[in-house]
């Protein structure tokens, strides 16, 4: 049962075609600030995080998963081989490879970490976000730590010999962040001294690294409620001495570690801060009260890296469903199902397997192409951040795309591996099969890192408003510019131009949400608002799989018959004209659903519920 | 971890109205043939099952869960407490209630015993599937077993003193269970010598029972291929001596057991048959190769009782996470937002939480709702048996609505548990609470018992056309008659003329399939066949919500104010309104996507899936 076997599959010509030929990667490469990556530098990382993914993080995974993490003695220990594999992940460099050169990193775009990130999180999300946690908090420092708090901690927490947290939620302070009780009281030094109870910390302790570096948000003496008077905290487990070698312990003890339905391998801690009263932490940075924007730096990386998440995880889920649809042979073809003679076929023969299968492609291509259109648009706010019209662009489809990513990405992962245990059939239950652990997996991703209510909220709440909706109006105008361009396509035309009707059915939501923030009916947006982001998420998804499509027929007219490539782009033709008919008509019903909009959940009275 | 603590929870006031205000149930108790089953008879049943499923069977159901079965020197031993609580439930009579008197039974009507396994099996899916298959077993015997057989089986089948299974699945006839190869032998007593490996079985072995009578298909020597030529074989784990005593053990052995992603306190075993030639079955009644209609009498009767499996784990995680957000205070109230002093409400009162738990309230009422629906109409069959044309429209009703239940029941019981999970956030993901275990459990009830496509199939290629499509134009002519009687009902008016809306939309996409069928387009049906099923579903659930608020608004006008029926019968309005409002609007949407009658899944070429 644990023993190491690798399951974890992807599919490198996709993820080239995504990059390169669909949102053309190249455009920012080989030039400032990415001055020393070039494509030839991209295809050597995605070759060799694939080995990686393969051979060394691939085959811990059902380890991780039947081995769980152990507390013993206050110490957590993190399944076999998983402490082997850190120094392999560090030595390799995966975990530098956005980090600034200054800090010991390697300055490459944001997308290409990305890339990597599928690969280590589709092939054993629980070992991956222990780092993954560890170089969002370096970032945080990076970002807003001081010259100082930047050379302690910064070399250390890149190449993996410290890990890193952070350390939001409490027991009464979940969703809601601002009900943090965790104390700071200033001490004479500048210093200051933590005390509460954090819980839900992933690699909250781990034998991997020799210190850990947790980020907490705390309130300072006197500060005022909510999350406006959070401060953020550098508190390592082990101090450090004046000449950066570790010092005494730091008064962080583990209360205890928390039994999941899944990503066992992950630590998930609860952590207790100055039990003794000597636990030290400083400011992040030299300001107090300015926690929360600081902590957001590192939510917005950890969400778009659970979309990341769900995408690995989903898409290896897909690849195992579809090889074993074509291995396991089971009925005859069904214009033979009257001859209980006729030769068995595989599964991927059948109607209904080919169905779920497509589904499953179509959405994890779709989720792949969204996500990575996000990191390119971060890339390119960087690349061209002298020009304040085009980075403002970019960036605003950043904050856009950020929750709707996460939560649609979050909830289609859940489905894809739904479905991928359903291809397997009463195998798929087996833990022999890779596809149940997916699923216990990925149900967490709609959860952590704000539920996807949170995310939903933040898009309907904030985003869609931003400066005068500005970047909501912009993501419209690049669906109709392509919905202009290309509706008289010979074989896509008639889908684009539904995807057209469908922006506009899009936008008429948009406006109704925003007529009830202004007429005051504001208990109305979060009944809807999950639901607008989905149509938001499947509006966006049809327009790139329809724009994959079209450059997939490009590239075909000019290969030769039998080029491998050709059967690769018939199936970009058919993840979009499966994902537009089958899927974008539900926008439209949505758009009817909120037109009705139906109150039933705010006036049912409570105790109509049940009677228990 | 392991302690035994009730997890479980019902509604006894809903399941009430179900049965006797919304479904008459008492038009057929105390009249023949359930002349002794009166009102007070039911209601003392529901008390007495709730009471077992908390004190006895939920406490295990976690216990089952965290320890799983042991195959230890080819016997299979169950979790700590299963074999007390199988000698519990069955001096309780739990597991003879429709069995006939003849057989050591009670005669109730099957939705007595639908009652009981709703909680049975709402309380542990793991434990009650062992009884349940043999119940099954038992009544297949009763059916068509000699006069013999009957005497020499089923006495100790229903006391629980014996277990019993059926064995269809091998490892290359799933889905496919005409390809089994298991053999029998005619042996010179009459007798068959059995051989052959079965797999999946539930309840294969254990040590609840001093025997385990299993229900074998096999091909005689000589039989023709495929389903056709299967015959069905009682063949007992130890044999029976003449004076019906235990014998020498039969030569049937534990391969193996599973290790699954749920159920686990169910053992799911790998059975040899005949290893040592030494397996001897007798053939179920006198005549060979009609085994495979034999056992539809038990896989019928099973695809039911995974619709109850769903229904109660559903309503179970439901009750479960609505406590949860009475309890759990976090954030404030909406209209609050910006005073971070104000005060902590319960997590129920956030819109978003409250549009979960309606969904899921209207999602398990439906299915419970149709559930008994169908169980009714079997026993209005049973009731009216001399009369043709009332029994053979109840006979149809039940034909109709067994694999809609099915396969309905079981995506929503999943679909509802992963709600369960979100409502309870980070804490739904943890073995602490209930819910994730409730989703674990119930990834099965959609593969078992034939795949919720061979349900489809079995709806759009059986029971749709049979006897000129009769039962499913009945099935619209209720609806009809609903519409007209009650479109200008003063609070549904507007959702019932929805409804009839609907249901004429389902008529034409029937209409449609029929067309593929006739114009040889078969390859479509598949194809939208889980899609016809769900459309289906919903209308007959939007049917019988609105059915179920107008009789409750019927009732709660004739109560006095601040009676505690009336927020219950206000739960039966918000519930209709909510399913017709956001759910039932998409069976038009996925009416218009069976008109595109899109082919992508069957063009997409194999090697176009992925390039791995």
């Amino acid at each position: 049962m644990t023993q190491a076997v690798n399951r974890f599959k992807a599919d490198l010509r996709e993820i080239r075609f995504v990059l390169f030929e669909l949102l053309k990667f190249e455009d920012i490469l080989g030039k400032q600030p990415f001055a020393s990556w070039g494509r030839d530098e991209v295809d050597m990382v995605l070759t060799e995080i694939d080995r990686f993914a393969r051979e060394v993080t691939g085959p811990l995974n059902p380890v991780g998963d039947r081995h769980g993490c152990r507390l013993e003695k206050g110490h957590v220990f993190t399944p076999p081989g998983f402490k082997d594999a850190w120094s392999k992940l560090y030595e390799a460099g995966w975990r530098s490879l956005s980090a600034a050169e200054d800090h010991g990193g390697q300055g490459a775009p944001f997308t290409l970490n990305a890339m990597a990130e599928e690969f280590l999180c589709g092939s054993n999300p629980a070992f991956a976000i222990y780092s993954g946690l560890a170089t969002g908090a370096a970032e945080v420092i990076a970002t807003f730590g001081t010259k100082e708090q930047q050379h302690n901690y910064l070399v250390n927490m890149f190449n993996g010999k410290w890990g890193g947290t952070m350390c939001l939620t409490e027991p009464q302070a979940g969703s809601d962040v601002g009900a943090a009780k965790t104390v700071a009281k200033r001490l004479p030094d500048g210093l200051y001294s933590i005390s509460g109870t954090k819980i839900f910390i992933t690699g909250g302790d781990h034998d991997m690294a020799e210190n850990i570096v947790h980020l907490v948000l705390a309130r300072i003496e006197g500060a005022p409620p909510g999350t406006k008077g959070l401060s953020l905290f550098i508190v390592p487990k082990r101090r450090i001495s004046a000449d950066g070698t570790l010092g005494e312990d730091n008064d962080v003890s583990v209360g205890s570690i928390e039994h999941k339905m899944g990503i066992n391998g992950s630590a998930t801690c609860v952590l207790n801060f100055g039990e003794n009263d000597r636990c030290v932490g400083e400011l992040v940075g030299t300001q107090e009260h300015v926690g929360m924007g600081q902590m957001f730096k590192l939510m917005n990386g950890a969400r778009i890296a659970v979309a990341i998440q769900s995408l690995g995880v989903a898409s290896s889920a897909y690849l195992n469903a579809l090889q074993y649809a074509r291995e396991r042979r089971q009925g005859s073809h069904i214009t033979q199902w009257k001859d209980a003679s006729a030769e068995r076929v595989p599964i991927l023969m059948h109607p209904d397997v080919r169905r779920m299968l497509l589904d499953m492609k179509s959405r994890v291509e779709g989720i792949r192409m969204l996500i990575y259109k996000l990191t390119m648009h971060e890339d390119r706010a960087t690349a061209l951040a002298s020009d304040d019209k085009q980075a403002g662009y970019h960036h605003g489809q950043v904050e856009l795309l950020t929750p709707i990513s996460k939560s649609y990405a979050s909830d289609q992962a859940f489905r894809v591996c739904e479905t991928a245990i359903q291809v397997f059939g009463g195998a798929g239950f087996l833990k022999d099969h890779p596809v149940e652990q997916c699923c216990r997996d990925a149900k967490i991703f709609s959860i952590y890192e704000g539920t996807n209510h949170i995310q939903a909220m933040d898009l309907v709440g904030r985003k869609l408003g931003m400066q005068g909706s500005q970047h909501f109006r912009a993501f419209l105008g690049d669906i109709g510019a392509f919905v202009a361009a290309h509706s008289s396509h010979p074989v896509l035309g008639n889908d684009i131009k539904s995807l057209g009707k469908t922006s506009e059915a899009l936008g008429a939501s948009a406006m109704q949400l925003l007529g009830w923030f202004q007429s005051g009916r504001i208990a109305m947006v979060p009944l809807v608002a999950n639901r607008f982001l989905e149509m938001m998420a499947e509006t966006a998804i049809a327009w790139l799989l329809l724009d994959a499509a079209r450059v997939a027929e490009e590239a075909s007219a000019t290969l030769p018959e039998g080029h491998a490539d050709r059967a690769f782009y018939q199936g970009k033709r058919h993840s979009a004209l499966y994902y537009s008919r089958n899927v974008l008509p539900g926008v439209f019903y949505k758009a009817k659903t909120l037109q009705t909009e139906d109150l039933s959940a705010l006036e049912i009275p409570d105790e109509a519920f049940a009677t228990v």
